[in-house]
């Protein structure tokens, strides 16, 4: 039996997340409800886009994502059922899947058709229930759709690359340890960067390494009651493979976090400049890298 | 294999929820649990009250709905279960019911009494849970309770009419999204209203209309760029068909939201006046609506 | 089908609780998996320690309880399975299990050494979810890991006696209605008790009385609108068997819990001083009980 997720910004509080799994085991007995996040920012389309990302693919493939944020259907927000990796995603059209997309091709986009057939004045989340458990059951989304060839994109979500040695990024997440969490991602940062040395600003905070996991920070060959670690600021990649500033060990509400210790937050600019090794000369093949030295300038 | 859903204020952090969901899988091996919320206000018997009753049907007939709110046993707070719709709820008899219950008569109520049978230190959710699994086996009421006519009622959850022209209700529930929920439903505001116009009045606002959906507000003619809807206030009868009053995309945290905007909280006023239409003479009938006249003074 | 539990400080917004759930179905279709708690303040291992032991025994024998907190392997924080009591838990030896540890001996320790064969990026909870499966699915510990003799311990769980009639504890807990959990057990207060009547200190308020229940605090022969008990503090036995100290009916955000109102935080000082009954002159036998009279002065 098929998996359905839900990833909406309902709360935990209100009765909307309850009867939203309610309305699932109705249409579809003894199937599988998991929660990924109730807690998105209300209407915040990146931060729900940057969890489904992360989350999805830890489940089997088949699996079923609900996505309810800012789904009430209006003239400019369709409703679109996408096949993609495998996986099935139920959302407005909204800019929610251009996160995704923009890594892996969708293998289908349909946008809902079956309006007409709902009664409930719980509309949007009936709507995305009868499309989940369609296919739950084995539907195919050509019954509840008809193909399109695109989603909406989402602004502010990609980095720019500057002149091939300064990336322009921004903050797109902060998480629970007050972490934040950049657009740049490793593989994007690898493509650009070559080997070459680096310096990652943000604010008035440098740094020129990239940690694996947090504790690498830690000298372990110093006596631990001689250590002073906790609350030390790295930036590491994260188990999304998304480049982010952390604090080791930060809790917001004790230590501080990077979030709130550097005064970070969603939106704010982070750039990595990239260094060239030093010139050895017998490398320099004139005149063809005569453009490269006006890089050290 | 009947399902057992939960609605506590236990929050999420401490241990209860964990320790209650262990406690029914290791009376009922395979038997599905579905949190509605664990994050009711400690105490809040209104706010439970509205959540269940807009969560609970849309579960599956048959569903066993446990409420742990307020439900230490003492003289004066007794336990008991509830056949409804279809559905069994167990709870304490302290008015959490008397919402559903003035809607659907019940089928059946038992006040509890197997207390003492049982054993445990966690007496509270140990009854329910016994009475849940009892129920979700099969088990009849009779069994674990004695038959009771009456449960018990809540204060200040009906709204008032006045001279049958005018509603006074009050905020009842501020849900994820700052909106404000009155205790005005549908169906009661259309009883009353028989066509007239009306005016709703909360603090110095005043609302001629109520949408049937939140970007109703929004003028999809307009090209986006040139909108400003973000923030405007409406008021719409929700998915529960509760009369709300909401701001368009609210966000308590950026935008701010009904509640915080508008400055309104739980239990604060609302009027609904209506306005009958001009007179049209040949409508009038003396005698019999003479005293409809006297509406106009 | 075994049942795993997960609790972590991963909080309810982030995508790691769901791409773990994810992660066990992937891995182990059709288990089912419960959450015990995702809110554990990021790295409070006392916390963590305080709900897995209260709540994990109300799982059937054989449950597996992942345990999320300041995991990542490193030199000095090494993973550890350890079957307790019939079930089997699964996380870091930084101390959490040494609440559980102090009451009940362990059955078997292993330090985890299937590091090698993992290759995800989400290190920590692979290893974990890894380890879970393994042991639902019937493996045994040897298979996955070194046996070891201890556990590390951690500090401040215990409270200590001093001269047999004060018990010096403290707080560990803040519970989601404000009530403050002492270290201090029934049957450890008991053991030293011997019948002894008592005094509760913390900070300036006293207690001589440990009630069995909250609503104990109440005479309901008075009538109900000529009492007032909502907002009075009290001293309890709370559901896990530990002394706490509660303000009947709280809620922090309306009338108060003894966290705010009585100013009580983490780690605060509780004392118990024992009071000897008054002597009856024909009950001393001397010199043997000379002693005893030295508690007087």
């Amino acid at each position: 039996m098929a998996i359905i997720t839900l990833t909406t910004d309902f709360g935990e509080k209100d009765y909307f997340a309850g009867a939203t799994r309610g309305a699932i085991l109705s249409e579809l007995p003894g199937v599988t409800i998991v929660d990924i996040s109730h807690n998105v920012s209300p209407f915040n389309i990146p931060e729900a886009a940057y969890i489904i990302q992360n989350a999805y693919n830890n489940f089997p493939k088949g699996t079923i994502h609900i996505i309810g944020i800012d789904s009430e259907l209006n003239p400019e927000n369709k409703h679109i059922a996408v096949k993609l990796d495998g996986h099935y995603f139920v959302c407005a059209n909204n800019g929610i899947m251009s996160m995704i997309c923009s890594e892996i091709a969708p293998e289908d986009i349909v946008e809902i058709n079956i309006h007409d057939k709902i009664r409930s004045s719980f509309t949007v989340l009936d709507v995305f229930v009868q499309v989940a458990c369609h296919i739950a059951r084995g539907g195919t989304l050509d019954v509840i759709g008809k193909k399109i060839s695109e989603i909406k994109p989402i602004k502010g979500i990609k980095p720019y690359i500057k002149d091939d040695k300064t990336i322009l990024g921004n903050i797109i997440y902060i998480d629970n340890y007050g972490n934040v969490v950049t657009n740049i991602k490793r593989n994007f940062f690898e493509s650009i960067q070559k080997g070459r040395n680096f310096e990652i600003t943000v604010r008035q905070y440098t740094f020129s390494k990239i940690y694996q996991k947090y504790s690498d920070i830690v000298n372990f060959d110093i006596p631990e009651n001689k250590r002073n670690d906790e609350g030390r600021r790295l930036a590491v990649f994260n188990s999304g493979d998304f480049l982010e500033v952390a604090v080791y060990k930060s809790n917001s509400a004790t230590t501080g976090s990077a979030s709130s210790l550097l005064g970070l937050g969603i939106m704010d600019s982070v750039s990595v400049t990239f260094i060239p090794d030093p010139i050895k000369l017998d490398d320099v093949e004139y005149p063809q890298n005569i453009h490269r030295l006006s890089d050290f300038e």
